[in-house]
Order: C-alpha cells, then structure tokens, then sequence
C-alpha cells in the first residue's frame, strides 16, 4: 500500500521534505498543509523586498501551489491550518478557509510549523503601528505601511539578524531609524568584542543606537507610537518593528503527547523522529544538538531547516539519514560590512563550562599589493587540545569565505594544525600565499605552543600596573599619531640593541597594530629572559573595543 | 653553540624560512644567499604591474635585505649564487657579484631555488624579443618593453596560469595578443569540459587562442618575430612571451649528491629533508606528494612553498613539523571569470588508475531572488566510497569559497556526505540555504546511491542511437529556443500523464538544462519502469562544451 504523508508547513522545512519525499517515493500520497496563502517563500528575502533592494515581489515566491502540484504531483493545502494531531489513530484535524473543519489520517506526519515572532504582554503592544515580520502578508503590510506619504521614522526592537536587517532596510527607504537591543550588544552569536565593528558600522550609516536598554511601554497617539525604554528614556516614530525573536509555533501541538524541551521546541532524534511513532519534526520549532557543546539548543536558520526536512523525508522513505547538530553558522551584511560566525563564541562556551582560547588576526582579504585588499577581522576559539571551537569575522571581501573554510574544518572536528596547513587556493585577486586561516592556524599554534603569551585587551586589568611595563612596539611615527596612555615606544627593529632599556623583573605587556610585529617582539624578548605578553589584536583591537 | 644556518634563495620558500626561523631561535646564525638583487618579491604580482593594475612597483619588494635584517636579523647576501655543496664537509661555495668566491659552512642549509622558465632548443630562440618572467630584472625588462613606442602585439606561449596571465595583462595594455597552447586546451589543472569556459572567456576578450599547436620555430627579422608554428601557421609579432612551464632550478647542486626525482625535483621526506644530512630543502624545486593519488608530484606555487619554508625552519628549530602532500588547489582570474581547483582532475585520475564519478551543478552564487546572483558551474569527482577527490569551479563571484571549502573537506578525506551536511554560512547576498557545496554533495550522493543514472556529454557516443531515445524536457519554450538534435520534448512537469509516448523497451536519455530537472524526471520515470539516465550538467554543459 501506498504512504500517506501529511505535512504541517510549508515553507522552507515542509517544502523541502515535500519535494525530497516525492522524488523518493512516486507512488506515496503527500498532503502540505500550509495556514497562511503563500508556500515556499523566501523567508530571508522579505526585509530586502520592504527596502526595495529586490524590487520584484514575485521572486519571494520561490514555489507556488499549482507548480508544487506539476512538478512534484504534491496536494497543497493553503489557508488550512492543522489545529491538533490524533497520534493514537493517527489523524490530524485541519481547520480550512475554504473547506471548513476535518480530520485527515496519515501514516507519516512531518511538521515544520516554524517559528513565531515574540510579542511580548507590554502597555501599548496592540498599537497597529507595531509589526512583526514572519511571511508574505506581515511583508505587504510592513511594505505598504512605509510607501505611505508620511512615514519616515522607525523603531526596531531587537538587535538580532532579522532587526539589523530591517534597521538597514528602512534606513535605505530613507527613513530615520533607532534600534533598540536590551543586551549590552546587537546580535548575540557575536562576542562584543567583535561586534562593536558591526555597531559602529550601523551608527556610521545612520541609524540610531540604543544598547542595553530594553522597552517599558508603547503609547499610540494617533499619529505616532511613542517608545518608553527601561531607562525612561522616550522615542517618537511613525512605526515600530519588533524583533525581539522567535518562539516555537507549537501551540496546536499541546495536547499531542509531543515531548517539548523547556522553551517549547519539539524535541526529535537523530533521524527527526519524535516520541510519536510516525511523526517527524524539523526547522525552527525544533530541538537540537549544539555541534560544539553537545547540548540541547535551538537555531532559526533556514540552512538548517531545508537539510532538516530531507533527511526527515529520507528516513520516512526508508533511507537511514541524521542530523549531527547545528554549528550555528551564520552571516549577515551589516550596510557595506560583512559579519560571519561559525561554532560557538565565548559567552556558549562558558555557560557550558569549556576552557578556551581566543586569538585574533587582522589579515587582508587578498595579496596587499593586488589593488582593492581590505583587512578584515577573524576570530578563533579553541581549545588547549588546539579543537577549533568557532571563529568569527568581521569585514568586507572575503569573510563569507573564510568562515564557512573554518566551519568545514569545525565539521571534521579540525584543529588549528589542520587550519595551519589547510591548501586554499591562492592568486593576488583572491587571497594571499597565507591565506587568512592559515594564518589563524599560525597564531593559534604558536599560543599553544607557547611560543607567545598573549592577553585580550579586556583581561588586561588583571595586571597591576606596579607589576608590568607597557610597550608599544610599532613605529616611532605610529607611536606618536596614538597610543595606549603610560606605553613607552621602542620599535620591534630597534628591539634587539635596546634591550637594556628594559626592567627585566616586571612582565612586559606589548602591543604592535595587529599582533603580528608584536609577536615577533615576544619572540625576542622571551629568549632574552624577559616576561612577556602579547596583546592579542594589537591597538587595532584596542581602538574597536574602545579600550 | 648557536646554529649556523645557510638558506639558499630569498623568495617565497627561503625566506618564509629565515623568518620562521629567527622567531624559534633567536641565538641562530642565519644567512640567506639569493643569486639575485632582490629577495622576497612579490612574483605572483609580476604579470599585474605589467598590466599595470598594480601601479607601484616598490608594492612588489614585499621586503627588502635591509629590513630583513632589521626585524630578523638574518644576515641577507644578495648578487651571491651559491655554486655548490660540499655536503661531507656540509660548506657550500659561493659566486658574489661583490666579494668573489668564498665558502661558507653551515650546520643546517635550507634549499628553495625556485623553478626557472624552460627555454626549449628550437630555431630562433634566441631573439632578444622572446621573454620568459619570472623575477624582478625580467619583469623589468618586459614591461619596459612593452612601454615603448610600437609595441602593439605579441604572442604568448603556453596557456598554464602564468601564460594566461601575461596574455590578459598585455591585453590590458591594449596589445593585440595570441595565445598558443600545445595541448588540446589550456590550464591543465582543469579537464577539458570546464576549461572551455575559460577559453570562451579569453576569445571574447579579445584574445586570439591557438589551441593544438606548438612551436617549431621562431625567426625574428629585426623588427617583429615570426612564430612557426608545427601546423606552419605563422604568427608575427613584436613580442613573444613564453611560458611553457618551469622547471627546478637544481643544476648547481648536481655534484652534491642530491638525491633527484625523475624531472629534477630534489626528493625529500615528509620533514622537508633531503637524502643529505642536515640539508632541507622546499618550494618549486622539490618533489611532494600528491595527497590523492599519493604518487610523488611537483608543484610549483606559492602556498606551499611558503608553508615548506615554515616546516623546514620548525625541522630545523627542532620542532616536529610536517607537509602532508598536496592538493594542487589552485585559481585564477581569466578577465571577468574565476577559475579554481583542488584535488585531482580526471587526467590524474585516469593517470593513476584510480577509479572515480563525475557530476556537475550550475549553482547561482547566491540566492537567486538577491540581485547580483550569477550561476556558476562546479564539477565534483568522488570515488565509489563516496570520498571527495576534486573539484574544478568556473564562473564569477563565489567560485574560490566553494572551491576553498571543497579543499577543505579534501584535506580531512571527507565524503559527500560531508559536503551534503556542511552548515555553511547563508544570507540572501552570500549564498543560499543550500549552498552549492551541499548541491554538489546532494547530487553525488543520489548518483552513488543509484537514484540517478548519469552520462556526461562526451560519453553519449557510448549509446548506439537504435537503442535510447533522446528526451528533452524542458519547458516547450526552452526546447523551441535551441535543443539537441533528435531530441524529443516532454516537459517534466506533464511527464506524469504523457508517459505512454515514451517506449520502455529503450533507455531514456534525458536532459534538461542543468540537471535538475532531468534528475526529477529521471525519478519519475525509473519509478515508472524505464531505463533512464540524466546528463549531468544539462544542456547548459553540452553548449560549454560545444557538444
Ligand atoms: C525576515 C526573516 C529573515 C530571515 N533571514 C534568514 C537568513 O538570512 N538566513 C537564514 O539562515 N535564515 C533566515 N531566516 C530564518 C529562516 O527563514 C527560518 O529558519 C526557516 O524558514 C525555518 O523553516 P521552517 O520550515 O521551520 O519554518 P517556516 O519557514 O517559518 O515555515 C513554517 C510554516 O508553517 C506554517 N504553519 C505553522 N503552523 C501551522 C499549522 N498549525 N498548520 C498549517 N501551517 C502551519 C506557517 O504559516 C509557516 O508558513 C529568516 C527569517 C525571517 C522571518
Ligand atoms: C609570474 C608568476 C606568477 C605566479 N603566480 C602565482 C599565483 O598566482 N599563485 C601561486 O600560488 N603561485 C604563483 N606563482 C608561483 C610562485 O611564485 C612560486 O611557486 C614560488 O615563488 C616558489 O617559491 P620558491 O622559494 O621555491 O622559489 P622562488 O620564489 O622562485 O625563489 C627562488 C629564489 O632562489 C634564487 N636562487 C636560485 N638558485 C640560486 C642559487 N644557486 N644561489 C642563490 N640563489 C638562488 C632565485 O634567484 C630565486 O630568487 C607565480 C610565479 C610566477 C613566476
Ligand atoms: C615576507 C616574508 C619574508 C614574510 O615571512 P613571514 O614573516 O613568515 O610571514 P608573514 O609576514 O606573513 O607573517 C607570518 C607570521 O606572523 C604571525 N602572525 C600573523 N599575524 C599575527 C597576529 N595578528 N598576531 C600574532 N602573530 C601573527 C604568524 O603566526 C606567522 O608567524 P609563525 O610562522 O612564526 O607562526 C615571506 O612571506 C616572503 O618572502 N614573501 C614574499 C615572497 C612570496 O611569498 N612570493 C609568493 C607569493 S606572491
Ligand atoms: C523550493 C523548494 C520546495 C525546493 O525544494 P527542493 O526541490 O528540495 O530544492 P532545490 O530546488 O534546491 O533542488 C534540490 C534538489 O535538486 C537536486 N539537484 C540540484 N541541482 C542538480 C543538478 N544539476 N543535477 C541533478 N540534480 C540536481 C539536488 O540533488 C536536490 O535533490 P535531492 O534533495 O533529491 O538530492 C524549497 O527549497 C523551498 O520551499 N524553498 C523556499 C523556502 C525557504 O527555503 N526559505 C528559506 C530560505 S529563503
């Protein structure tokens, strides 16, 4: 007898189980039910359609119902919400626009309802000034809102992906936007001292920028919403866009003896199966593994949610498929920069109790003396075994590529040696004899092999001030156009003959611009007896962390 | 005692190694000999400051014997060529521009003399007009040249990297250019079906390509040289570049009692060492293995040569330290497009006697409905185990990433499997949710596990037409735009209900335009009784190829 296949969403998760299951499986019956009108958009186009960089609305919709049904012979259901699941005999029951309300048997269910924007029980949170951005109708409405005559200002809540993406949209529309991040930084999977890059960028490009600062109250007088902060501070706009995050759309599935982790995702094995025989799960409204930390996590991507949903077919069609776990990797275009991260950062890794190291390197995104090089800062944790934990960049050309190279690496469990010899591809338009990861790698050795101590410039409180001298080892010219207060200047090629001018009973904290001159100075000091450390990211670190 | 260390050349692998050196040991005496006026040059930028995309020339001394002694205190000898070595009595004699002959003894010696340009024995070879690049003085004396008055064509022997190259960089000086390769095609890192691409590009840039033909001779008659050519074509030209490859530039150490691999290259371990006591020796002049088909191989470009300098140095500081093999990952830009590699091509391959499969995908290079999205076409070659083996790209933006991530993968001996569940990192302007490593995977593992039959192109012929039916199914449109000679057209998307006009008794060769919905037709019909296989890479592959 032929599967009967029911499946709940139909987006990026639903969609991609659909079409994987239908070229397995000729003979099956595939029923997508969908709630809202639209299947198969493209979830991560819509704030660049609101900015009017993608102009044409039907691009967002990658598959439309008719051509499911041509291509894939799938029965879609749109406006036919499935409201609750009968695991004992197997049914679901839909409430249907056009068609009213039924039930439907299956022998496999896979759900992909994803995830919905959190609006949170606040004064003046029903203003129909606040919009949430999930799908095609939130898109018309946020679109056709800000085309109006008359709305030039904007509040963003929330400093996460979909926030700064819809801050830097409205902002291209002209309009004068304040974003507003509870936290004492925008987007969390970076660490701050990364992420200030990000920050500065966005106020550079206009938009305002209220850090650490989350929202008391919303008032709606007609015109405008006025925005009350936790510090009472008051913001006036024309419309305000919360994006404060997602929540699992789990609610229809109270009642189905799912098993939920503590903030509502279904939970599922390996293979995406729940604890209900035959039901599947997949996307942002799971539970998953943290490819780093091995714990229970959850990651709305849509990576993630698309391979989620072919394996999820694959083992429904009788292949043996699994899901490892999410490393996270993600990348977003903050105005002209580039922000990317792969595996964990330091907040994870200290929740999770993992010992770790960091270094950072400034390298160009291809050989210096080919025209248009343009330096970009790359991060990487590890660990003392050398295990590449993540790394995260911060740039223009080339960052996408080097994060998703050390992410491949985290994928085989890599260590910095490995990144050290990885053979990247090199000619001058394209990076450099050293690629930028090896270089990581480089570095990355030489702290574990003790070659150099190095110190963040956040832990360098931890010194006395009676205890260490502080040297700055560029050019006198360098020294001179800024440097940290009370260093003294001796530049790396005049090291070795003024050595003397050194106290060798005080450690020595020096920096250079990036790291690299530095190091070569530790290097020197270290085998003339001295205590040294290395301020890891030079003064180019100091000066974007504002130390 | 401290080390006394002699490196010989101060370019990309000598050098690398002096630096790396003075940083492990600070008490060594290091010398670095290089026949030449300058030392650590920038070569692979030689081609674009003839082209004059790089502007400075002084961009091209990356470093100067000056500051190396400065920063590393090496003890740099320029003009100086060393003669010989005497390995039981571990001296070297030296030829100094300055100072006469002298030897000089050494504990340690490090070779990195680099390749020199073949200057093969034919007739004419000698004109002052034929140029061959490969440091500084020729990169002179080129441009030079070519700055003069009437200077206007010039033809360019061989089409490896440094050929093309020069052809697109004289190009760019508005030269009417012609490039002749021996070989069938150029770039021999790349197989015949993706190079075309490449070649494409140069003809559409303006550049004549002579593909097939060598040189018998050359005459120059004081104004212009006449190339010969062994067809007796005849090409005259003001110039003539020639770039037919290099090899080692060994013939000084023929005494030493080298051990020599069959072309030249000094044999060393996986330590960087040769047969003779405390002598190294890395770069363009060695043998390495190739970390496929682990036969030995030679490679001459700068990513390695740099990290061997670093290995031989660590070897040399008494750290263990090794070179793994290489992949030969390699990339170039040919005017507007982008062609990388790594791994093995099916020449290799072939070559080795090692089995292997093929695919290709036309990806975009982001998601599609993102403006700027522009496909390019990746050919992965894997084995029966599923182990990836290589990998060729050509296109435009986002070729080197895919390419440097494949690399990636390689290095670790990863499967597609691997590369079908890399997380990668993915926003609309950077990729898509499945990024076109995972594409690739996705397909190899459909192929490997028999979902899809595949046939390139060039196969077809295997087919005796009595026996398949040629099926194009593409939209009626597409099929009226231009299709294959016989082909009949069934759009996929009706195929379900026309599938009595197809006849069982005869195999299904079917595409489309680039494989993907010849792979869901393939489904439909293998799962409906017929004997099918799908073109990889569609129809798109067959017009690259000129099928
Ligand atoms: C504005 C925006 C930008 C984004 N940008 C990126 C990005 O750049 N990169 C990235 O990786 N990810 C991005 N994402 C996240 C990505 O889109 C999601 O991770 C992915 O779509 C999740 O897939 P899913 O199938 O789990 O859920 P969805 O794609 O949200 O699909 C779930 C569908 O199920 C339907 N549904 C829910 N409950 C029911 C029910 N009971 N009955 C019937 N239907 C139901 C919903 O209507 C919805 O259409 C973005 C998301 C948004 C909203
Ligand atoms: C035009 C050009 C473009 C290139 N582009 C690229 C590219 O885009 N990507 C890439 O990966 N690679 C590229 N390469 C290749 C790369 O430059 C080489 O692989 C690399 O430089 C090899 O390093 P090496 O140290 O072995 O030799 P070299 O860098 O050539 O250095 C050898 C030095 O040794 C000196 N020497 C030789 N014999 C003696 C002696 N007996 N005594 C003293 N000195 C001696 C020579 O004068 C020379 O300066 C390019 C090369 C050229 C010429
Ligand atoms: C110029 C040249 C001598 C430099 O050699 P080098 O000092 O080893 O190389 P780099 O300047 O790239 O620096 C790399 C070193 O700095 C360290 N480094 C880089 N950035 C750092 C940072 N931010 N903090 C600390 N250390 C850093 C690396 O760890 C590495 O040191 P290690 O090898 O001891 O681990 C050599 O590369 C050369 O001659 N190049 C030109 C010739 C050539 O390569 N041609 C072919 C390509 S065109
Ligand atoms: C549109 C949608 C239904 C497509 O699903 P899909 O058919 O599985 O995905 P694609 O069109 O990318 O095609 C991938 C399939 O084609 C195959 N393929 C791709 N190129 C091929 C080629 N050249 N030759 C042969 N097969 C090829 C792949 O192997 C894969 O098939 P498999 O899963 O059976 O191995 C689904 O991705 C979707 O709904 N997307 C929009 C929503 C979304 O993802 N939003 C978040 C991102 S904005």
């Amino acid at each position: 007898m032929n599967k009967k296949v029911l499946i709940v969403g139909g987006v990026a998760g639903g969609a991609s189980a659909a079409a994987r299951l239908r070229r397995l499986d000729e003979t099956a019956e595939i029923v997508m039910f969908e709630r809202d009108e639209y299947i198969s958009f493209a979830n991560c186009g819509l704030p660049y359609y609101i900015g009017e960089t993608i102009k044409d609305r039907n691009k967002l919709l990658v598959q439309t119902p008719e051509a499911m049904k041509a291509r894939f012979n799938i029965d879609v259901r749109i406006n036919s919400e499935v409201t609750g699941i009968d695991a004992k005999n197997k049914k679901v029951t839909v409430a249907s626009k056009t068609n009213g309300n039924y039930e439907e048997s299956y022998d496999y269910l896979i759900l992909s309802p994803g995830g919905k924007a959190i609006r949170p029980n606040i004064p003046g949170i029903n203003s129909d000034k606040i919009f949430t951005l999930r799908n095609i109708p939130d898109t018309d409405h946020i679109k056709a809102y800000v085309d109006r005559k008359g709305i030039n200002s904007a509040v963003v809540i929330g400093g996460g992906f979909i926030g700064v993406e819809m801050a830097e949209n409205l902002k291209e529309r002209g309009m004068k936007v304040t974003l507003v991040e509870a936290a004492p930084h925008i987007l969390a999977p970076f660490d701050s001292d990364m992420v200030v890059m990000a920050e500065k960028e966005m106020v550079e490009s206009g938009v305002g920028l209220v850090l650490g600062d989350g929202v008391k109250s919303f008032a709606d007088n007609g015109n405008q919403v006025q925005v009350t902060l936790n510090s009472d501070t008051k913001i006036d706009a024309d419309m305000i866009i919360l994006a404060i995050g997602v929540s699992p759309d789990t609610a229809f599935l109270k009642e189905s003896g799912l098993e939920f982790g503590p903030r509502g995702h279904i939970v599922v094995n390996e293979k995406m199966e729940t604890n209900l025989e035959g039901v599947y799960a997949v996307g942002d409204a799971i539970e998953v593994v943290d490819y780093i930390t091995k714990q229970q996590t959850a990651i709305a991507l849509a990576g993630p949610a698309n391979k989620q949903g072919r394996i999820a077919a694959d083992n429904v069609a009788g292949l043996y498929s699994t899901y490892k776990g999410t490393q996270g990797s993600s990348i977003l275009k903050v105005f002209g920069l580039t922000a990317a991260s792969t595996g964990a950062n330091e907040r994870t890794l200290q929740r999770a109790n993992m010992p770790y190291k960091v270094i950072y390197v400034h390298p160009v995104s291809h050989a210096s003396y080919y025209p248009g090089a343009i330096p970009m800062s790359l991060k990487l944790i590890f660990n003392e075994e050398g295990t590449v934990l993540g790394a995260q960049g911060i740039g223009y050309d080339g960052v996408d590529k080097r994060i998703d190279v050390i992410a491949t690496a985290i994928r085989f469990n890599g260590t910095v040696d490995d990144l050290a010899e990885l053979e990247l591809s090199y000619a001058p338009p394209f990076s450099s004899a050293k690629d930028p990861v090896n270089m990581a790698g480089f570095v990355a050795q030489n702290v574990l092999a003790g070659r150099m101590d190095v110190v963040a410039w956040k832990d360098i409180e931890n010194y006395s001030s009676q205890d260490y001298i502080l040297l700055d080892v560029r050019t006198e010219m360098e020294y001179s156009n800024g440097h940290l207060d009370g260093a003294m200047n001796i530049p790396v090629d005049s090291l070795r003959e003024r050595l003397n001018e050194l106290d060798k009973s005080k450690t020595i904290v020096e920096y250079c611009q990036v790291g690299l001159r530095g190091y070569i100075a530790a290097r020197i000091l270290l085998q003339n007896g001295f205590k040294v450390v290395n301020v890891t990211g030079g003064y180019k670190t100091s000066a974007m962390i504002g130390y």
